[in-house]
């Protein structure tokens, strides 16, 4: 089991725009082999940034990255995007293997 | 849902010792009232560190809190940590509210 999260450093009162988006987006992902949930998580939040997570569940880290290099992952990236100002920076990959 | 993760820099080599604290550890999580699911997870490393996390799952952040000053959440803090030198600091508590 594979864990891939990307984090997203949002500026401060930006945080409806930033879950509209993916609110209104389409993830190509239920056909995908490998794949078992998606989740999108609202993080701790101070002063300077909300910080939210995209959070996928696979099979394997093969399972994710052979995604990674499909056509699906290529449309789903290519939707909008929150306007200027929504993001401090660009999303922040962590890829976790399940050990326990 | 609620996902409450812990993040761990573990020092280059001593990966193995911080498994099997966990591995041979008592969460006595299974019968905590909204508990869902717990996983230890092994993430990126680089020269400096390795990134571990403790990944656990809740119907909600009010059962996680309550759960934070149960008997149950003592029992399990009070067992053996990995050797001194492990650790490259205190772990880092970052929870999340699913919002999708």
């Amino acid at each position: 089991m594979f864990i891939a999260m990307n984090r997203f450093r949002i500026a401060p009162g930006r945080e409806d725009d930033f879950e509209a988006i993916w609110r209104g987006r389409r993830s190509y992902l239920d056909a995908v082999s490998g794949f078992r949930e998606f989740h999108l998580l609202k993080g701790p939040a101070d002063e300077t940034r909300t910080l939210y997570a995209s959070h996928s569940v696979w099979d394997s880290r093969e399972a994710f990255e052979a995604w990674t290099r499909s056509d699906a992952f290529q449309k789903a990236h290519g939707q909008a995007r929150a306007p200027e100002g929504t993001y401090l920076g660009p999303p922040e990959f962590e890829g976790f293997d399940v050990v326990l």
